[in-house]
């Protein structure tokens, strides 16, 4: 497997124009490495995606870097032995014959988009609790004046949860954690001992929570039960982090935004950076409506795009922001950059990082 | 001096409405002391003053607690021994006759907004890294497509320079740090020794910055040699935090933002918290307009009101807020935890936080 042994074949297929700069940095680390891009359409269309990847492509290809398109069957790419995602999820996949009938493993970007989305979610709790929106439309109308309704408190004190403590939530628990908040973070499993609680995805260096040290609490379970004793713990910003799978579909509805907000008492704010069929998005309009929720923050929506008739565009209490959240100009470097790593894990006969569970389904 | 040998007579002249239970707090704390408290207008002028609070009011008074209404003259205030000020900042006093020609120690309320403020600064720094304003309309329009000129960067290695590393300087770096951020510290004097580096000011407790851990480098001077070697180092945000002095009014011109942007060819971001006459405005107009600066966030504008026909209004790099960035919920009850701390003090016969150092003007 070394990589003097035999010609290893990059394949990547992206919807963007060919990144220069980080392929000619891959193929300067690895110099015996044939790298071949293709720019694709933004679609799962099988026909386009023909007409786009030569057969003799997926023939030589061993490894794949790509966002969703894949081979039409396993035996197309027989020589492909590892797929690196280029998002953090991977469920677009789902359904494909190489994730329900190989064992290739298949890698998320899972951590290269945690600070930029860590930002957004900030950003947008800031916007929140400081009543941007105010600021700003002051701003249009040349208006200097103090609005009397103008009654804002920063955040010392107040408490996240952060329902999927991976990349994303563990650097909005760093940046919060400085603003003087509190935080608890939700898994799926327990994590309860210092090895299980370590982040052993891809980190931006400097950032995020390696050692899981910034929680004051830890909760854990799948199971309706155990996301409301989560949800009970008096929180003021729940961040959704957690992947899209059977169990997390509509994994927040009216009784949970009941349970969170104190049945009513002390309304949430809700921060949706994963997919949006993970809220029940009529529940959560409902709630949003009814002061049963602070407001909420939603950079996905179930479907998308959002429809132009939804209510979500015009509450007041709502932001929404078109899946951008993780749109970075570091973004493509980064994701190379895992894909460099992995490339000498691969040379080295190591374990990948950031290897989808199939079981788990990310 | 102690509680229990004289009668302290603490009044309080803020224009706001009692804050009861602030009030009521103190007043269990210190049993023996007498609170006044009155409600008194925003403004200076005297014969309003003069009218809302009654002499003997100033007469009895030990301690005041205000904003900036002051008795007449000092012999109108014979036991006055200790002022207590609900600003930040001090140059509202200083061509009074009790600043000018007594040695009443006046302290200041500088790190009650400490998080309040620097959450402004690092929100109207991600509103302006991640393009809110373009986010913002879209969502008005019901627009879910992605811009394509909608391109950022998260601010993971990015440099932030605090001009004026006091309480906000220092929580601006803790959350820019937690960020992936590097923070260079610009002070008057050099803080050359572990000691110096410290805050020896209010804290709010979990915040800030305390031991001066946080920056990279230091910086020190008030010559223009010294500011202009600060302002080379590279820095994507720069923090004015200063006080008001005769030094540092203007400290900012032409001349100083082409060195901060490299010559233009990285523009800088500034942000404003501190006093508008620090910048020398239509230098700063033209450095936006030229694109010598990226942008700038302004909480404080020369003069305020800022008037309606200012160009500050409509440049699209701008945000203008009406000096409200650190009107927070949390402030009262703040600034009353600094008097009962000073109050404290004074009964044990301790060393007052926070007070005016009248020579060097903050």
């Amino acid at each position: 497997m070394g990589g003097g042994e035999h010609k290893e074949a990059v394949l990547v297929t992206l919807p963007l124009p060919e990144p220069t700069a980080a392929i000619e940095k891959l193929q300067k680390k690895f110099p015996h490495l044939k790298i071949t891009y293709k720019n694709v359409s933004h679609t799962k269309d099988r026909s386009v995606l023909d007409k786009e990847v030569p057969k003799e492509l997926w023939r030589e290809a061993t490894v794949l870097l790509t966002l969703f398109s894949l081979p039409p069957q396993p035996s197309d790419a027989p020589l492909l032995d590892f797929i690196q995602l280029f998002s953090a999820g991977s469920n677009q996949l789902a359904s494909h014959p190489i994730y329900t009938d190989t064992d290739i493993p298949i890698a998320t970007a899972s951590g290269v988009h945690g600070p930029q989305i860590a930002e957004w979610v900030i950003m947008t709790h800031l916007i929140h609790t400081h009543k941007y929106a105010q600021l700003y439309e002051a701003q249009k109308q040349r208006k200097w004046g103090k609005d009397p309704s103008y009654k804002v408190r920063d955040s010392v004190g107040m408490r996240v949860g952060v329902l999927g403590y991976g990349s994303i939530g563990r650097q909005v628990g760093r940046v919060a954690k400085a603003m003087g908040m509190d935080i608890i973070a939700y898994t799926a499993s327990p994590k309860d001992t210092p090895e299980k609680k370590k982040d052993v995805g891809y980190i931006v260096p400097g950032t995020g929570d390696p050692d899981g040290e910034l929680p004051s609490a830890w909760y854990s379970g799948l199971d309706k039960e155990s996301l409301h004793n989560f949800l009970k713990q008096d929180i003021d910003l729940l961040l959704i982090s957690v992947p899209l799978t059977k169990e997390t579909t509509h994994f927040l509805s009216k009784e949970e935004f009941k349970i969170l907000s104190q049945d009513g008492k002390k309304p949430a704010f809700v921060a949706n950076i994963a997919r949006g069929p993970i809220i029940d998005q009529p529940a959560l309009i409902e709630a949003l409506k009814d002061g049963t929720l602070a407001g909420a923050a939603l950079d996905v929506t179930d479907p998308e795009p959002l429809p132009s008739d939804s209510e979500l565009w015009h509450l007041d209490n709502v932001i929404v922001t078109p899946h951008i959240s993780g749109n970075g100009e570091a973004y493509v470097d980064r994701a190379f950059q895992i894909l460099e790593l992995q490339l000498e894990h691969k040379q080295k006969g190591e374990k990948f990082i950031n290897v989808v569970n199939r079981k788990r389904g990310y």
